[in-house]
């Protein structure tokens, strides 16, 4: 993980990118990962732990009737997230993880191990969908886990193109 | 570690007591520990990971000359973070950590392993400053062990007077 965390951060620099996250289930895991690395402050700016509903609105920017007419966890929330993170800390990167860690609080729509993963930058937001399996942590970690490796597969199809 | 969660969890609950953070150092992790607990929304309606300097000021409410007048590791910036994430958040209680994480970044006055921890709750606040020993992550680890033992015993002290 170290390694993938590694890999992160040596592209951000690279690309002088910059880069703020918004998270809910995770509840902050993503920007201790993140801060894992010395030197992380060159890139990375902060983020918002948007845990209540109450705050995914009145921080983070999301609007709401789309949590109303989507739920916090969908691909439409991640999305006002992610944008809203980005555009409140002026970073070029924007990342935001929702989901459904569990025990409780699944149906059968969107069980226990849903998780949408969104990065904003510029004017494009790509988003992922996920259902992890196992128990809560194991559900947490491996959203922040996926959301590193998102991020760095962007960064390098980024350089590529 | 999970029993001091736990225990944590229970008085906030008994108490009816909401909490919010604001992290510098940690960069999320305390938020992360406390969602590691099912049912944390019950209490926790977030935080802010305000890792630059920028953002301590623009939305955990720290101000300029506190910043440049004791540096952002500071008893004065802990204080002025943990109000301000409180009033943002409108939380009963908000917690701040800012630290000196390392390898890099300490002063023989400031050596790394410097952390100040703040709890506001209503108009008081309560302020730890330890030096912890160790590497950039054991140093983080103990910071947020550290100040949910302060934030136990504090409920705990409530309870009794």
């Amino acid at each position: 993980m170290m390694r993938l965390l590694q890999i992160t951060a040596d592209l951000l620099i690279k690309k002088k990118l910059t880069l703020s996250v918004c998270e809910s289930c995770t509840g902050g895991m993503f920007g201790s990962m993140i801060t894992r690395v010395p030197g992380s402050s060159r890139y990375f700016s902060g983020g918002i732990i948007a845990y209540s509903n109450r705050v995914k609105e009145s921080l983070a920017g999301v609007r709401c009737k789309t949590l109303k007419g989507y739920g916090a966890v969908s691909a439409e929330v991640a999305k006002e997230m992610a944008r809203g993170v980005r555009r409140r800390f002026k970073t070029d990167l924007g990342i935001a993880i929702t989901g459904i860690a569990g025990p409780s609080g699944g149906t059968s729509k969107k069980p226990v191990g849903t998780v949408y993963i969104c990065i904003a930058e510029g004017h494009s937001v790509h988003t992922e969908h996920h259902i992890f399996i196992g128990k809560r942590d194991q559900i947490r970690k491996a959203a922040c886990a996926r959301a590193f490796r998102f991020l760095s597969l962007l960064l390098i199809r980024n350089e590529k193109s």
